[in-house]
């Protein structure tokens, strides 16, 4: 499994949600390709195959054992230590976001936010510390981020990811609507929520015309 | 254009942002085709090729005249009414998103929230007034309201879905880290947050080794 795609990590990440969701509503303790298909979407051939390229195998019988699939899941995806993720901007959104993952994620924690409004900085929330957007290049080196979750204005956007790019960081979710420009070793990932709103408003219509 | 990938409606709405963003930021009032790609993220075939679809074209010496191009864009994505949104759940994300969305887009707005907490309902937060989810099926019919976003825990994702397609709900934006199960005239769109961002950590990781 030298190079992998795109699609092929987002369904394996997508497999353990499903897999730890299904242990934890009921007792099973194995799942079936094809069940594992429904949940998820895919199609049975490619949990088949996505997980059979992991090195992991199930039984004919009673199919996939689910908690060593989800360690073979994690072995693969998974940062060997706890991911720390830095998130820039505390508006609404930025402040719902550090709650959302810091309450959901086992494996990955927000543990700094920046802002350039006095009244945001200096104060914790979820476990996550705020400072001044001016002490971001010092803080995201001492923590060693590699991570971080852009949620500022488009008009400020590039300025504030080519300064993460300076102090170390390699991916970004970036929620403001803009294209960043980014060297070829940073991973970017683009999450436009009127744009993907747009798209599912476009589809409701057509199909059902 | 008969049958229109999700890859190109996703493209086009994308370009729409960028040429709205390029006119407000500077004077210009045309745009070369490999201008919009690179501000899109796309190549400058792509963009030929998606906007010649529409019907339009540019002029080989100027480009596109931009605000001709936004209404060309516009005419074949967007509603002919201005699309009334539901959302169901008002927690901090919730909350976020209406405030979000209403700021942001002129085209579409959240009209309606519905929660089941009693001191969540009967408040107005940015236009949208908040109602108990019992009153969800009669509401969604009275709006007329064919799109909704859900910001629910994953254990009541399913019923709650259910219950807004017999309301008449044609396409859902889904915050729940669940797949679930709609006839295949309902368009779902995923946005898991959480895996997201694992998949950004983990190529984070993988391009810098």
């Amino acid at each position: 499994m030298s190079k992998i795609s795109k699609k092929i990590v987002e369904r394996l990440i997508i497999y353990r949600r499903c897999l730890i969701r299904s242990s934890v509503n009921s007792n099973n303790t194995h799942i079936f390709s094809h069940q594992l298909a429904k949940k998820s979407g895919a199609s049975s051939a490619q949990v088949r195959r996505d997980i059979m390229g992991l090195g992991y195998s199930g039984s004919p019988a009673y199919g996939y054992e689910i908690k060593s699939l989800v360690d073979s899941i994690g072995k693969f995806i998974d940062p060997v230590k706890r991911e720390k993720i830095a998130i820039i901007g505390l508006g609404n959104l930025g402040k719902a976001i550090v709650d959302y993952f810091n309450k959901q994620s086992l494996e990955m924690e927000i543990v700094a936010a920046f802002d350039t409004n006095p009244e945001k900085v200096n104060r914790v929330l979820m476990g996550c510390k705020s400072y001044h957007i001016k002490e971001m290049k010092s803080i995201i080196k001492e923590y060693d981020i590699q991570t971080a979750i852009l949620c500022i204005p488009s008009i400020n956007a590039q300025e504030v990811t080519d300064e993460l790019i300076e102090s170390g960081i390699k991916g970004i979710l970036n929620y403001a609507p803009i294209n960043l420009n980014v060297p070829l070793n940073i991973y970017v990932e683009n999450l436009d929520m009127i744009a993907i709103f747009e798209k599912v408003s476009y589809f409701a219509r057509k199909n059902n015309k």
